[in-house]
């Protein structure tokens, strides 16, 4: 049996509350071997006391080796094997630009790039135009109609966009379109199956007026298209835990992958960790479970900003008292993955994971950080245990088997 | 390939000995935070001198948060993955109160209710009727008789029995007849699938005939059927592990259980720990692998009473030195799962598991419990992890490929 039957089975209703905090990209490296990682450095008092008094230990996002990206490293975190669902590259575009995805969109990533007088690609990225000019095209894109879809396209980043074709018994069994080289034309979309045969077709049309269009618009005069996926239909929370649970975001693809699994996404006042546990107090009696995304460890260690990303856990770690005050009865403090300034982007580094709850089993760990949870109770598990950890010390689950 | 598939490959018979010494839920839970486990409160320098000269580490039964019934604890323990191989509910009442069944015997587990004058339930549990009323109704049930079948009816507690069908071409795949609330009638046992749809027609034919007699006897003036299933032809530890193997437990279930891997129950004087190790010590020669089950600390967990879970796991490390006597060529030590009593339940906690033997890499843990062997060489492993260890460190698998 599979962990989300396994969960809908055995998942009951309660009172108690669970608080899963997300410090995106929180586990990191040292700058130098044999040095502290950011956590390390980190003064973070409220989190190593807790630590003490926690279960503690070091997740493994995917598997060993894998470096997920944001959507497999939160379908993780919220039970959802990521090796088994995946989510396709055009919705996680929509999703992160906050694009409001319905059930049957099909959705796309575009690229703009640069095609030569005969047509063939000269630069796959358009010499990387910037987000305004990206936006001066996409406007001009969405004057492309196509007969019973609709079509809305958004700029993303330089030269990126999503297209989305909303419309009845669309299909996005479609090809790349993009020749992944220079020197090719871009190829025209072809269905690897019957149910998108006409959704290919309509793309095609979508593609020569794209061309018309841009013909005048260099670097950008061309665009290929990626990607090509719908809403996954995951199970929802509501389903799979009994659990009526919310998101506290600031950026939209973290939104986004919330409601995908059936979370209503609260509005946030501000944007710091102690705007964000104030959303959590306001709203705290309305729901059983709060997702709380914290993304400016994942930003400065991207930017390989060493102090940066230790003084955004420092400030989590000030805010946390807040948190505290509302005594969940299971709190979980972890990240989505590792992003570790030396790599300068996400990585495959295990990382810590606290769980707080009267139900579980403490361990004298030094600290809340990749060394000090070495030692902690809950061993080494992976990211897909941590739902049916909190659910259980939650005493949401039932016994399995008499 | 499955574990089971696996082991059956590599398998080997050999003359060295193994002994399974579970002691039923004894990983636990302080009775305040930062404070002492049932296990770590206890005296136990027998096994904790046997740690330190063994390898030691956590196990977790079935997964991370689940928590098993004793019928998938043991499974685990024995190498079967309790998500592949479910038991009955049924089954597992049978095997619970002693009931030798066989392998096409339909099991059935019943409750008694109360129905209002229209037949409707006003009670699941017939008021929780004593044991001894439930005996007395089910003398009363033993009359009925259904062509071709022999019907074995056995009180279980309180207000449950056991239903066992014996004949040939009996189905058990028919759903409950428990509406599963108050101001239903119990529903007719109806078949899922064409080859329990005879059955389904004899279990009418027997609750027409129970509802007449019961009709007299409120409360308990009615009952209902769940759980219908059949001994699930478990692979035999003599074919998997080429192990003459033996029980030595003093509760039906857990007998049961051990027949149902092909195990020979084995009959013990008393009930104490140094009661079951003196049958194992009369049947030494006679067995590879001995299963050795502990009730008590369960019991203990299950009642909440901390002193006394204490007391019982003193009493198994006093007896232990006359298991150790023996010279098992693998001793385990372990639990089935955790019995917390501040849960006052099974929990999904991890347990302390112990190897013992020549070819075990020892580690200097400091004692046999919770916390002490976290920093074991057998790290965190699962129960279905354990036989193949077992027979490893016995010697008892050929390598896997050339």
């Amino acid at each position: 049996m599979n962990q989300l039957d396994l969960m809908q089975q055995l998942s009951i209703k309660g009172t108690t509350k669970i608080v899963l905090l997300v410090i995106d990209g929180v586990g990191g490296l040292p700058k130098e071997p044999g040095g502290l990682t950011e956590l390390e450095t980190a003064h973070t008092p409220n989190l190593d006391a807790l630590a003490a008094r926690s279960a503690c230990g070091l997740s493994t996002p995917v598997a060993p080796g894998i470096t997920p990206g944001s959507g497999p490293g939160h379908l993780a975190l919220f039970g959802y094997d990521p090796l088994q669902f995946e989510l396709g590259r055009g919705v996680l575009e929509a999703l992160g630009i906050g694009f409001e995805l319905q059930p049957k969109d099909v959705a796309i990533r575009g690229n703009f790039c640069t095609v030569d007088a005969q047509g063939l690609i000269t630069d796959r990225r358009a010499g990387r135009i910037s987000t305004e000019e990206c936006a001066k095209r996409v406007a001009l894109l969405r004057a492309i109609q196509l007969p019973g879809v609709q079509c809305f396209v958004e700029p993303v980043k330089d030269y990126r966009f999503a297209l989305v074709l909303r419309g009845d018994g669309l299909g996005a069994d479609i090809a790349d379109t993009d020749p992944q080289q220079v020197g090719k034309a871009p190829l025209p979309a072809v269905a690897r199956s019957q149910g998108s045969q006409r959704t290919a077709e309509l793309v095609n049309q979508w593609l020569a007026q794209a061309q018309r269009i841009l013909a005048d618009h260099p670097p950008a005069n061309m665009c290929t298209l990626r990607g090509f996926s719908v809403d996954p239909g995951l199970p929802k929370f509501s389903s799979v835990y009994k659990l009526k649970a919310a998101a506290v975001a600031v950026y939209p693809m973290y939104k986004g992958v919330a409601r995908l699994v059936g979370m209503e996404v609260l509005p946030v006042s501000g944007e710091t960790p102690a705007d964000e546990f104030e959303t959590v107090r306001q709203h705290w009696e309305a729901y059983d479970f709060f997702f709380v995304h914290i993304k400016k460890t994942d930003s400065a260690g991207e930017d390989g900003n060493f102090e940066a990303k230790v003084h955004v856990i420092e400030s989590v770690d000030q805010a946390l008292p807040a948190l505290l005050e509302l005594k969940p009865d299971v709190l979980v403090v972890t990240g989505d993955h590792s992003t570790p300034c030396m790599i300068k982007s996400h990585s495959w580094h295990a990382l810590p994971v606290l769980l707080h709850a009267r139900t579980a089993r403490s361990n004298p760990v030094s600290g809340f950080s990749e060394s000090g949870c070495l030692a902690g109770s809950l061993g080494h598990i992976r990211h897909v245990d941590i739902m049916p950890l909190a659910m259980a010390h939650a005493l949401r689950l039932n016994k399995f088997g008499a």
